[in-house]
């Protein structure tokens, strides 16, 4: 049966040491590497479960938060009242592996909102005819007027590969960054899930009441999925970058909700796929000072 | 609102073509994209709706397949009907993203099984206090005296490579491939989402009738998650093999389920996390034809 690792992961560490066996060519040795915690993280509203995901542990408020927050249960920190691990009975191994949600005011009206965008999912609302055309009239374009210099991608993504603790270690943690306008990282958080990434980023603003992100830049390590874009767009944040491909609806969401969208971006370049009136030239401000398109 | 690129892929398409901005340096040129197609696809059951994925289109038969075998509510083909794209009303637009299930035998009882399952996710099977051994038990370790000589790994990380003719275009899809003991391809699917192509994968076997896969190895692009080893250890496939990081509960499960857990799979080498005593090396067969452990 082998080794119970489960035992030797240290309360909240994002990693875990674990001897492996190296091979290389025809050589083989015993070593020790760094593993990406994963874990499933329990949300209760109410003391009622509401839904799992399998996350790194760690920040798991700010995740919460960041969940409820894109599902539309909540509109800010007031609607917050307590956000606590569950404390589960003495001896119960995995209790920090569950955190019960109170809201302020109708807690019915928020948890059938909840289950109606549960069931919505899993009757299909994306499925129907107009997909595109839905999702952008129940969350309206983006209003920005921020515009992006190319040099500025390439810091966000020098910064981003500074800031990575975790990854450097495993290799296997999704990063999500928050960018301002000037390029300055404001948060950026690990998971093993990249979606749950963003929603701690996003559930960090939402508790330090700092949501007003129409000149922001997310980041993400990894590709560009629908659901990101969809976490994006209820953040309001208009410009989002990924180290790897978009999939075909990123791009149809941002195009339908005036949003950037950046994929494959490296040091030396990257690639729009739409929104491309917010990409500048570095050399632009002429003499009326406007930003010239690249 | 930009362009609507929905009406651009073709039914059943991959990827799809757009145009971009390629920036490289402060140089940037319009350009022509291959980007990997995400629509999400809704399963039903005897015409009421189950789950909805988002996939990319191709093998759909397959993935509904591959999902209800790894849900456990089908055991073979044998307990499949019908799995039947459906029509929807003329002019639907979407309606190639519906597949309508029809089982033979008491579809009551698979429809409580899908239910408990889904039923224990959402109030969290996996949290409580034995997580590992609760899994453990329910699915018995693989049996298998499969050993994978050290070069195996090099030549279907080569296959694998060889055999993914969409990631190449887009940069944007995961594949899972399915090897049998001499490291031969049986069968490769690629998808925007990992375990797609592992359901796809085991459903194309589940279909074919070819569920002896206890001398079989599964290999996928990116991570190895929890649930990638769960569809594996269901389909008793022993060996695992995955181009980046596995996580945490990958190895756990690995280690209770006794199957071989390889990491970092590359054209020089790799990582073995759980079960080395299927790994030997392959100057090994001395006077006896034993295999020797590397």
């Amino acid at each position: 049966m082998g080794l119970d690792l489960t035992l030797n992961i240290t309360k909240n560490a994002s990693s875990v040491r674990h001897p492996i066996l190296k091979v290389r060519g025809s050589d083989a040795s015993d070593q020790q590497d760094q593993i990406a915690v994963e874990e499933p993280l329990e949300i209760r509203l109410g003391g009622m479960s509401l839904a799992v995901t399998m996350r790194t542990p760690g920040h798991d408020e700010e995740l919460v938060a960041g969940f409820l927050f894109s599902e539309g249960a909540i509109a800010s920190a007031d609607d917050l009242d307590v956000v606590a691990r569950y404390p589960g009975p003495d001896g119960e191994r995995d209790s920090g592996n569950v955190i019960n949600v109170l809201l302020r005011g109708d807690v019915t009206a928020a948890r059938k909102l909840l289950r109606r965008n549960f069931i919505a999912a899993s009757s299909c609302g994306v499925c129907g005819k107009s997909t595109i055309d839905d999702i952008a009239q129940s969350l309206p374009p983006v209003a920005s007027d921020l515009v992006a210099p190319v040099s500025l991608f390439g810091r966000i993504a020098r910064a981003m590969n500074e800031a990575q603790p975790i990854f450097d270690k495993t290799g296997g943690l999704h990063a999500a960054g928050l960018f301002d306008a000037e390029g300055r990282l404001v948060i950026l958080r690990e998971d093993i899930g990249r979606h749950n990434a963003v929603d701690k980023v996003i559930g960090h603003m939402v508790r330090a009441r700092r949501m007003s992100l129409d000149r922001h830049l997310l980041m993400v390590s990894g590709r560009a999925s629908f659901e990101i874009m969809q976490k994006a767009l209820k953040a309001r944040i208009p410009v989002v970058a990924a180290v790897s491909a978009p999939s075909s609806m990123a791009v149809q969401m941002a195009l339908a909700s005036n949003m950037t969208l950046v994929g494959f971006l490296r040091e030396g370049g990257f690639n729009v796929y739409a929104g491309t009136h917010r990409v500048v030239s570095d050399a632009a401000n002429g003499p009326d000072h406007s930003p010239r398109r690249v």
